[in-house]
């Protein structure tokens, strides 16, 4: 998950506890979506401090123990956090738009974080990659042009690479520092890069869907940052409208969706905001994904009025598509049982989302092969 | 989780990083398998110290703020540890067998805690015991007689008593002190003792199936704690033929078997005993549970020889079973599609795991309606 449009202070302010609507009111976000700040972190603290705290190392005043150990603290929601073990911080520095920090972990490998949010890391980035690109372009017969928004560590693009049926893709990424990171200390992500047919546009993703013809790409991938909080862009209505219109009829959209654990309100917001917007068909897919909150990220999944899309069982799978499961590197954990079985929601989540209550009863029946 | 049969010094063991082969030899355990040793957490830490330690809390004197905040950091494995905020300590107390705590969390509501470990929360325990009771009940016809070992809270219990056709519930846990303080602070689970249909048994599990009359029950659930490492009862060959044994043909077990993300290789030594142990099926399965490590958890779930037994499909829909959905409150997490979505697995876990790549190869085209 990279920086895509629309980020930078209002971030700031949804982190801070309270955003503005855009009309100067403050509005209140709801306890869950309040993110630790952690984008100036501790790195000299003595003492582990609280969960906002973004890191803390051990004190060896306190201890008494030779050797200091470095703990980065992935802030999640009030109340919890996940710590991983630091090896060595290869990278810190502030772009124009967030604080970009790579470390070497003992368990996760290399780790990069945004504004002190765990971005990706080399253990288990192979299910959100690979979900949020196979998801949708498995669901739609020879995907041709593909857009990506965000999508800075070229984690995304190498995946699109698998499709030989894709032509063009374009990738929108705010944060240059993210794309520049990325080819330092992920070489195989950002090898992405290299692929022919990818055009980068470095800039803001909603400004550069403006400018983009109506009906272009087959298939959008927003592969942003935490869309936290109710008046961050990227999960407001005019971005969708701008997404759809650059869809094609039949085209689709596969947009990262929190945890179903966590933020059951933005998912409902999203998804409504979605069903308005999309009159094709619109779903609610979900993985696991050890070091984001609660350990799941969910997809939200939408096509465009036109040709049908059966995202439940994928037209183009992944498994037929030629040369795709060995293209630069195996598929470490997307294969078509997995894309369909995503698509199977918990009880709760139907229950508290009603618009997924009335798309599941709508469902088609589910085959895995 | 409650601790079942064999616990207690064994575990110590293997939490100091060797465990005993029985002939006195020592074996390395693998490194993700080196729980964090937490039995006696360090209530009154001045400072944060290193993973190990079970619990940290904000030391007054280093932050200078007022009031201090105190978290339980559940260890999962080196380099990583996942962090509660306690509101509230509402019970401690060392059993015969392990160390018994129970808190008030902010964020997951009232916690169980053994020997250090996480074993369920309020917020996400329906995940675990949903999915560990349903998936084998609703593998089988009308099933009569079930026993559970381990599950000390209940929470089992409680679901298999949604089982209209269940006529007799044997448990056997090990511990009681695990049964009466759920039953004090954890009443929705431990709710599952009133059922008239359920006999408890206070005692060794592996005892207790050794006196069992061959092809008694017609589901298992084996509800333990980590069987981490290979010295641990829970996971051996005689154990499971224990099992097999007290099991009618084509009968059937689920077990606890961890993290796909980090135990590969306890999940192949788990399959390929019970490839050997249980002429049916041998199948794995898994959901997701945020406050365990790693944000997953696995199902070993095998049947005897005999009616063959389709995990895949559930025989016995939970939704057609009288009165299951709103027995002493809904279902939280289980339904048939997640059932079915459950045996889908990432592609690293087949390829990591040769024995599932192989049992996939063979397995039934899933359908979820």
């Amino acid at each position: 998950m990279e920086g895509g449009a629309g980020r930078g202070l209002e971030c700031q302010k949804i982190m801070d506890g309270k955003a503005s609507d855009g009309n100067g009111l403050v509005e209140a976000i709801p306890s869950c979506c309040l993110k630790a700040r952690a984008s100036a972190p501790e790195h000299e603290a003595k003492c582990h401090s609280t969960v906002v705290s973004g890191w803390f190392s051990e004190s060896q005043s306190c201890s008494g123990k030779s050797g200091k150990q470095v703990y980065f603290n992935n802030p999640m929601w009030p109340g919890e956090a996940h710590s991983l073990k630091i090896e060595k911080v290869l990278y810190k520095e502030k772009s124009e738009y967030q604080e970009v920090l790579v470390f070497e972990s003992s368990a996760y490998g290399k780790v990069l974080v945004l504004d002190g949010i765990v971005q990706l890391t080399e253990k288990d980035e192979c299910a959100y990659q690979e979900m949020i690109t196979h998801l949708p372009l498995c669901s739609i017969p020879s995907p041709k042009n593909v857009l990506v928004v965000g999508g800075g560590d070229g984690g995304v693009l190498s995946e699109i690479s698998r499709h030989s049926s894709v032509e063009h893709i374009d990738i929108c990424e705010i944060d240059k520092m993210v794309i520049d990171v990325s080819k330092k200390f992920f070489p195989d992500l950002a090898v992405g890069f290299e692929d022919p047919r990818v055009h980068l546009h470095v800039g803001d993703a909603v400004e550069f869907l403006w400018h983009t013809p109506q009906g272009k790409y087959d298939a959008i991938i927003v592969d942003s940052s935490d869309p936290v909080g109710p008046a961050q862009e990227l999960v407001e209505k005019p971005f969708f409208e701008t997404i759809a219109r650059a869809l094609r009829p039949g085209g689709v959209l596969c947009n990262m969706a929190e945890s179903m654990w966590l933020h059951t309100h933005l998912i409902q917001d999203m998804l409504s905001i979605c069903q308005e917007t999309f009159r094709g068909s619109v779903h609610y897919a979900w993985t696991s994904v050890p070091t984001y909150p609660s350990g799941v990220i969910g997809f939200l999944i939408c096509s465009t009025e036109g040709p049908p899309v059966d995202f439940i069982n994928p037209i183009n799978p992944i498994e037929k598509v030629e040369g795709a499961l060995n293209h630069k590197g195996e598929l470490k954990f997307y294969n078509s049982e997995i894309h369909s079985a995503a698509f199977a929601l918990p009880t709760f989540l139907k229950r508290e989302v009603s618009l997924l209550h009335d798309a599941t009863s709508s469902t088609p029946k589910i085959c895995l092969s």
